[in-house]
């Protein structure tokens, strides 16, 4: 089991530590439960569904072809967003950082997936961390693409 | 693992032997692979997503709410069928028994499911065996919702 911690960020890091990054569009075809997710990570398309919360939260994801995804895009309208991933490693541990594009230009959020065995984080130099937002809703990628940018 | 064994009938058995039966409408996203089915088993609705081949066959199915079905739905046309499903209890054996609709009415087709231990079927005299048709592909659902009718 894995947890994740995410991180507001007021900039980007330095392009010379980003590399190339790769251009994500997703979007819910149901964001409720189970939830039906259509990705395009770079040339990739995929379709993921999500069930059940907690411990009992089960994800399933298949490769889908592209007329595929193209079939079910549509399906998405009001639930989409776009978004540039870059990963960044620092030491052992490995950051994603995301900037988001076009209604929520100018979000930038950074995570990273940590053993179950918990140890302190500490968010290299290079992150202009505003605050850690790992357990506020608002920042979680289904409320990004269906309600947008966060007020605060 | 299970064998499913499928039979072409000529006719429906008699009514007081079939009960009330549900009625299915299945349709196919996507009848590649990965296969995306929808499908609707009389008031329940359902997503199921078939990868791979042979062992390395997958299947994931989720409950999806009626609006999920009705937004999927469209996406089916031209790889779809209409059937009803009846159950009928022979001993031990459970016969599943699918009388097809639109525009494959007239269309009858008996299933059984066989623990892996193979022991020989005796279709019971009620059924109205015209051959067995397991291994031929234009009888599989997926088939008969994109190429209609087999010609034999």
């Amino acid at each position: 089991m894995e947890i994740e911690r995410k991180y507001l960020l007021s900039t980007l890091p330095p392009a010379e530590l980003l590399g190339p990054g790769v251009e994500i569009q997703q979007g819910y075809v149901d964001a409720g439960d189970p939830e039906i997710r259509v990705r395009r990570l770079g040339a990739h398309f995929f379709l993921t569904i999500k069930s059940g919360d907690g411990v009992r939260r089960q994800e399933y994801e298949v490769r889908i072809p592209r007329p595929t995804f193209d079939k079910l895009w549509p399906l998405t309208q009001g639930a989409r967003l776009e978004k540039t991933r870059y990963t960044v490693q620092d030491g052992d541990d490995r950051w994603e950082i995301d900037a988001f594009a076009g209604p929520l230009e100018g979000l930038y959020l950074a995570e990273i997936e940590l053993p179950s065995d918990f140890r302190p984080v500490r968010a290299p130099a290079f992150l202009t961390v505003v605050r850690e937002v790992t357990s506020e809703p608002a920042y979680k990628n289904k409320s990004l693409a269906t309600r947008g940018q966060p007020s605060a």
